[in-house]
């Protein structure tokens, strides 16, 4: 359940002869082990994660390994545990990270479901953005043939959580109809693709207008600018009934609009206050107009309008790895079908965690944000020999390549279309701007 | 959406001159046409619900058909409302009786999808206590072959229930588990059998002592006396994570109890507060009670405890017949497979619809309480014969007449069985009491 945080091979001496041998060995080949971690020293903006580098190496306990991480993912409950709206989190400080993916490195005794040099995606409730974590094994996943490691961080948080909203809790059925907030994020991308798994699901999904045709390539029918457009009366032009189901990470008044949106057996899913993070620090104006308008609803409410609210959050789910791990189980299915894959929006080196944080934080990205904790060419090189022995086709290293600049044209291409898009916005904006001058200087003669 | 209520052979002029002769006919060979009908006429006790014989026979219109009712069911809503809790009801007076089965006798204009002689069963949120009903064929339901009037008033309300709340709202999978109250009654016995057709399901269900037998032989591998245990305790005791489904029709403080007793990802389902229903008339006092002890749940409970509340009411869902239609398809599937069957328990005539009611109120029925309109020797044999044409082979009457001795045998069985119990109840209590005197007389020396 814990991630290793303190530097082990400092504090704990090694047990057995041969352990210390190969320690020494291995120090002699790396002349100084040193590993990178991304601190929560105090609750607040960006600038409160930090990196540090760590002497030596954590040793795996016994039903542990040792994962050498080569992409963390990022989700809205880092953020909340950065403003110390998150409950889930032990004393400061701590690592953040719920999700990594890696190479098993080490194995900690008795420990036979994994071996060296298995590619794994690894979830935890903190402390997975460090370049070496010890993990207990059923806290990790064997990844695919074909996933890259920033699918791999991609995957297990976002996916498992549009899974258990929409199959578990949602129960989704063909002809059903889906209202998916924040559509073009990590669960909203993941729930889209989901959705696409069932016969005649209308998707309609709330994004701002610059990732509309973002959306609708995805599959999402009915995309909704919710920033120009009431997303309610939107919905209501395509589905007078409402829909089935909502999935909200909002929070707020939408939880109550959400809530009137549903038909008639129709399931409202909780999953987030993402209207808490209106600011980089802990905004006390949002969080007590949140408390004021927080969402409750009496059984008279329910069975008067034949209506399901649940409530999820992952981090909560802990102690139920045996659900979670039948979940990925069919997610990892699904995958290999090629029925889903994660979208990357960007990846930024752990020295770039703030950004890669307000990304996030200010909606900006679509599909994943992903961390890299260390990519420099020789560090590529090195592990794509190591993955081509164990692969012995040395698949690995073309893979790895073409991925890289499949990535850099991806990302050139959409920064350009981004580009071009704002212009235009502004542009808009600015015709609007003359236009309403002159009408009001019309009005006034 | 609405039965017939009025005489409108009395005050609606017939438009055709085939349709006054056949009714002049008709009327020639019964020299009076009368039919029963429970009225109404104002909130209280059982006294309130009256049998009036009405005059003429009612005129289906386009899209209904006539239905000679053979059998009704009896629902809680029933109860609720006669005491003027229930909110889907006309003005006073009115017929009450939510379900029904009989035989089609008339087509109203433009019915094509249903014959005179179909066997059909019929759901509406009021106005089936009656011997004849007008009602609009998509609230119809063809009876399948070897289904008995009275499993067909049985059917449709206990069944879409319970079914509606286990696979719509809770999507019961294998493994799981389920807490069923009053698992002896009419919604509970249905929801007992549909358990039954997934693998591996853990049933507790609460019920008086008396009836556990009962339970076991059903499948209730749990049931628990909640008269004298504390059936939070009992289900922990087994399940000590607690149970994925909750089916409430309790309402109150048990609804809470619920709602902790959910395992994370469970599903609570409210569907009724029978706990009102404390005595003949409307309680100030329960509802005054049930009031500050009123469920509700905030969004935040919801998502640190992942879990699920949902209301259910079929008097709300009236206007989904398709949804209903579906339900009701598959469910007749499961009947036709053997996998459920109505449980019967006792029938009462139209003039003894309160002691029926009393029946129910009182929670002394093992399965469903139904009410007959008429049955004189002389009826039954004509109805025997008309179903034998239908049917060419005659096996309505054998069936008919075998039923009826086999319900009266096993009325018998059962009456003898609870006696014994009853019996035998009254003894321990007074060995019990006994020896209690002597232990307080003991420490009182």
């Amino acid at each position: 359940m814990k991630a290793e945080e303190s530097n082990k091979a400092e504090e704990q001496p090694e047990t057995a002869a041969e352990a210390a041998a190969a320690e020494e060995e291995a120090a002699a080949a790396q002349p100084e082990t040193t590993y990178k971690s991304l601190l929560l020293s105090a609750h607040g903006g960006y600038d409160k994660v930090k990196l540090q580098v760590k002497k030596g190496s954590p040793v795996p306990k016994a039903g542990e390994v040792l994962v050498r991480v080569k992409a963390c993912g990022l989700n809205f409950a880092d953020l909340m545990a950065r403003q110390g709206v998150y409950d889930r989190l032990p004393s400061l400080p701590v690592s953040l990270g719920m999700e990594c993916a890696g190479i098993v490195e080490e194995l900690g005794e008795g420990v036979t479901d994994r071996q060296v040099g298995d590619k794994v995606m690894v979830l935890n409730r903190f402390g997975l953005w460090q370049e070496l974590v010890t993990i207990q094994t059923n806290h990790t996943f064997l990844m695919p043939d074909g996933m890259s490691f920033e699918e791999g961080a991609a995957f297990l948080v976002n996916y498992i959580t549009a899974y258990m909203i929409l199959f578990h809790f949602g129960n989704l059925r063909p002809n059903q109809s889906v209202l998916i907030h924040m559509a073009a994020g990590g669960v909203g991308t993941a729930a889209v693709q989901l959705c696409k798994t069932v016969d005649n699901i209308t998707i309609f999904g709330t994004a701002s207008a610059s990732k509309h045709e973002n959306l609708k390539e995805n599959g999402v029918l009915h995309p909704i600018d919710y920033r120009s457009n009431d997303y309610v009366e939107e919905v209501r032009k395509v589905s007078p009934k409402g829909v089935d189901i909502v999935m909200d990470p909002l929070g707020g008044t939408d939880t109550c609009k959400a809530f009137n949106l549903l038909k008639p057996m129709g399931t409202l899913v909780i999953y987030g206050a993402a209207n808490l993070l209106t600011g980089q620090k802990k905004n006390i104006m949002a969080l007590a107009k949140s408390w004021w308008n927080q969402f409750s609803v009496t059984a008279m409410q329910l069975i008067s309008a034949n209506k399901s609210v649940c409530g999820f959050h992952l981090g909560h789910l802990d102690e139920e790895l045996e659900l979670i791990t039948s979940v990925v189980s069919t997610l990892l299915d699904l995958y290999k079908q090629g029925k889903i894959k994660p979208k990357i929006d960007t990846m930024f080196s752990f020295e770039q965690v703030g950004d890669a944080m307000r990304q996030m934080q200010e909606k900006k990205n679509v599909g994943k944000v992903i961390l890299i904790p260390d990519m420099p060419k020789e560090e590529a090189e090195k592990d794509a020999t190591e993955e081509a022995k164990k692969d012995a086709k040395s698949e690995g290293k073309k893979d790895a390549k073409e991925e890289t600049k499949k990535d850099a044209k991806g990302e050139a291409k959409k920064d350009a279309k981004k580009d071009a898009k704002k212009d235009a916005k502004e542009d808009a904006k600015k015709d609007a701007k003359e236009d309403a001058k002159k009408d009001a200087k019309k009005e006034e003669n």
